[in-house]
């Protein structure tokens, strides 16, 4: 894989009623829910199959989420989530997040997360496979 | 629009973590929010608009749901839900729905819904408008 | 235990952000979530506990949901929620549930609950021990 | 108030099924959940009374949030959320939580928030009141 090329996911939603909250728009847990089917068709791409994971009980588990709030979705907004890789490391890698609305292209959510290799269910943290160079 | 054709929609969800819980199996609750999405788009083609309806603060409402657990969904499984209108009365309207995982065509859950047409925040009940016929 | 006495239990929430929609009032899953925490307390009365589930997987689960929503509850609300063993079967078991707005004693959302002791990950339903008479 | 009084609240929650996943532990967005109700006691304590909200449309809206996920929650686990204000400023606050299993004194997970207090619908922000000294 050339070194400029870095996995990367686009997902959307329609925001439902279920995402609303009675201030009117998204609700803050929401953003996040539509972020880990992003997080999670990208770690597909990263050789993290659901699938297998289910029989290997072997997961990329988060361990930090930072999580920007800039302007508020509402009730039938379509958003696109863009997730990518952002650092590879030993035992831990990075995924930034920007959730848009197509509509008018405003950015609503910005969103870093960190994520480990754990062995479930005793939570015994795994080294990862270096990637190929520039993946 | 002829008789025999009733508005009928399609969803797919693919089942994430969030979705399960520790008997490894999708939790009850996230069938429902799959169901929503179906009931949304179903009543989108029954003239029920999202952003209208945040306009407007008149939204068709859940008043009753039975719902029947027949196969366990599991995390990567791939289910669609069926939904379609199935009775259309002054006040209320009933649903139905089914929800497989076409991998291998099993029946996980059946369902319906009633409901009802308000005014919110009052929550006052309004008139359903007749449907043409057959529609 | 006496023919008269049924296993029955308690539960309160306050009604909070992500309990409610855009509607203006609570959700029709959050009142679900509720009727999980009531159900899961008068469960560990019939004798099925939360870390010996985990232990064992062996579980109650769900198979049927009837449920009525009467009157929305609001953000805010302090809601209350009764359970009771309404059957016992040989295989099967049927709860029941009303929520209240103790303030004015508003019937929010009646509920029965059909369930079935299975062993996970595989679903395969147990015999349920018999009950001690009027138990 | 005394300037070494901070505002505090503590919040007690059983972990259920449906904060659980197929990892065998709590979901990360369920913590968030836990997290929620102890920020809105809390709130309440700062003046934002969730009825009064409810009335005004003004609310106080999480705009950052940065989480660190430590050690695992299990099915049945009591949880203890501890959450207090740690700066005011002049249109933004900022809240800090932990959450521990009080039976071995665990930390499993420690929280920032930071928030601003917007009207509804529209999100306009708004002037802080300044707080007492020390408050």
């Amino acid at each position: 894989m050339p070194k400029h090329i870095r996995p990367e996911e686009h997902t959307q939603d329609e925001v439902m009623f279920y995402d609303t909250d009675v201030g009117g728009v998204v609700h803050n847990l929401a953003y996040l829910r539509m972020i880990e089917k992003c997080r999670t068709r990208l770690a597909a791409q990263l050789g993290f199959d659901l699938c297998e994971m289910a029989r290997t009980q072997v997961y990329p588990v988060v361990v930090r989420t930072e999580i920007d709030y800039r302007r508020p979705g509402r009730l039938g907004d379509l958003l696109e989530t863009r997730g990518w890789l952002e650092e590879w490391g030993r035992v831990r890698f990075w995924c930034s997040f920007e959730m848009r609305r197509p509509l008018d292209g405003t950015l609503l959510v910005t969103c870093r997360q960190q994520l480990a290799l754990v062995q479930m269910p005793g939570g015994k943290p795994l080294r990862l496979e270096p990637r190929a160079e520039g993946a």
